[in-house]
């Protein structure tokens, strides 16, 4: 098997499964418990939250444990109230969904870049506007998004409003889901006042999420019950899975360098043997902003070829990738965020979304362009004889 | 260890873990995904949520997975939006904390059984009320409501209500979180609309439930994203989770029978051994509902004595138990079921919540009772002397 979806979906880790296991075995104790070996799984807990949160310059108690990134995103969109939210155009649909529920504006991202528009940022911008998501790095370009350009405007405005005596705040939240393998993150530095994390993108177990939240911010939550992590998110804590989590971002922080080195490596490789072997010209998307790319991610246009033909041929030779985000991809949509970055109806019919990930090795990658450049090939001659 | 709080937690099965390993191994990919490995993941899921449903008599597409039974319960109550919801006293936080984002009113109990007091429901219908929240079995009592006598009083209603041309629905959700060990349920002979499910509460996993909605109800998502569940409830789907989910519900109805037996026989054995034990006489709570109440929970009062003190007494025996809801007992609570079946202050201050499972065994529970009986004594002289 030669897997090229990371971005959709990774393998839980030796490292964050052992970790786990003593709390799937003997350490099954309900955390509220009164009892010595409940308070014991207490500790454990807390003391994954301070990990997690540690590896984003944060304190446990800046963090919610959730069932996930969407249910993290949506905690964080409770601030929004009656008050404006903005979102990028490229935003995966657990923001943009969720942006729909509010009174909300969406921000366009340049073309080819898949980089937002700031000054269409600024312009959208209102009195009214209390919050701000745009993601570290898009779920299917890698595009890293500049954070601290957008959190300088955000201070701007700030200053303008406190001249203006509008007391309304203006937060600057984040999807962190992607990046977090490949970039250090670090709230105080990206200047991020809400900040969603996920564990089944980082090798941590699925189910498993958090929400970042700055000390002065006040949310909502959106299921109430027995008042669990401050009020904000009810219900008995998912112990093995934060324990898991913790490790899987302390790795993901440890190795944040070399996984960066492996897929520069990748990447090349994977280019250049693409380029030399396909009849087609790839497009690499998202290639225009390269230094602005998460390292693992390679997607790529064939114009005039069915990526979805190629997908089922790949399949047979056991190399597995995707069109784009799989909750959209499985629903027949057309991607928003690639015809945003204005690519062509065919081209974006052309698109594969390779990334890559622990799984790989540089003979794999090697591979794998081989049979991708030769199922193009074989594609094009088919649509040439018909 | 002598472990008497399964009603807080339960350890997870060896079946359970089992069924859940492959899929925190090598079939970890996005249910969601094209290619037939995700393709498989996504059958296997949804396999599990059939054999989840099945349990209860009802189909795999008539069920939301969820990260609990607080979710779901929350998801489930979003049927109620301006209309007026009912809830029981003794009603779990999940349960009453939701009710009091909607307009509400409370049914009472009554005193000693804990049992409806399907009066008081009557009277408090009225041409508003869309959704009366009763569980199935309490999660301090174990008292099991008459939902069937409940759900006439419903269907009269409806019938009313049809004749007066008032056309808004009425429905019954319960919570089966602590029935599901022993109780045979099916949906359609316990006529309940929205029915909460709990895998942490079964010998599944945390984080993980389930909420039933029968055929004709429209609920709206909690969380809003990639539309997973129908789009009642967006996020990559907990594959492991709720496969082992699957395993634990089948097991759970598999072993009713017996484990009624089981328990039955446990809960004669410490009643006895308590009474022959005990300086003090011990009040068993509920019991005057005991064929209403779930074999495995055997509450009890030993008025006068201060039953914190005695958790951590019994502690030092490695014999753990508690004292009401884990997550109502951490904050200090003064146990609001307790309070409503008409204990006095002295009576719930001296309650112990004792609940059988399978960590459990004849000797165990002979021991515990006996050690109980002893701390009970040794609680008492203290007094005395004092």
């Amino acid at each position: 098997m030669i897997y090229l979806d990371h971005a959709s979906a990774t393998p839980l880790s030796e490292r964050a499964r052992a970790a786990m296991e003593p709390y799937l075995s003997d350490q099954f104790f309900n955390p509220s418990s009164p009892y010595l070996p409940a308070k014991r799984v207490r500790e454990a807990y807390e003391d994954a939250k301070s990990r997690i949160a540690h590896t984003i310059g944060a304190k446990g108690n800046d963090l919610v444990i959730t069932s996930g990134a969407t249910e993290a995103t949506n905690l964080a969109f409770t601030v929004v109230g009656q008050h404006q939210v903005l979102v990028l155009e490229t935003e995966h649909a657990s923001v943009l969904n969720t942006a729909k529920k509010f009174h909300h504006d969406i921000i366009k991202v340049h073309e080819k870049t898949g980089l937002i528009n700031l000054d269409d940022l600024k312009n959208k911008i209102t009195d009214d506007t209390i919050l701000i998501s745009i993601s570290l790095a898009n779920n299917e370009l890698g595009t890293i998004q500049p954070l601290n350009e957008i959190a300088e405007i955000i201070e701007k405005v700030r200053v303008h409003r406190l001249k203006n005596n509008n007391k309304l705040p203006l937060y600057l939240h984040s999807d962190a889901s992607q990046a977090m393998n490949l970039i250090n993150i670090n709230v105080a530095r990206l200047k991020t006042d809400l900040l969603t994390l996920n564990a089944a993108k980082i090798y941590g177990p699925k189910g498993v999420g958090a929400l970042y939240i700055a000390h002065r911010i006040k949310l909502s939550p959106i299921t109430t019950g027995g008042g669990q992590e401050r009020g904000l998110r009810s219900g008995t804590e998912n112990v093995p899975g934060t324990i898991a989590f913790a490790v899987a971002a302390e790795d993901a922080k440890k190795h944040l360098e070399s996984h960066r080195k492996t897929f520069d490596n990748f990447k090349k490789i994977f280019k250049t043997t693409l380029i030399a072997n396909s009849k087609i010209q790839p497009i690499f998307l998202g290639e225009k902003a390269e230094k602005h790319q998460l390292a693992n991610f390679c997607p790529v246009s064939f114009p005039g070829i069915d990526a979805e033909r190629m997908i089922y041929k790949l399949e047979d030779e056991e190399i597995y990738l995707s069109t784009g985000a799989a909750c959209a991809a499985s629903k027949g949509e057309k991607s928003h965020v690639l015809k945003a970055t204005g690519l062509s109806d065919e081209e974006i019919a052309g698109s594969l979304r390779v990334s890559f990930g622990a799984l790989n090795d540089e003979a794999q990658i090697r591979l794998a362009a081989e049979r991708i450049a030769a199922a193009v090939n074989s594609e094009q001659e088919r649509l040439l004889r018909d």
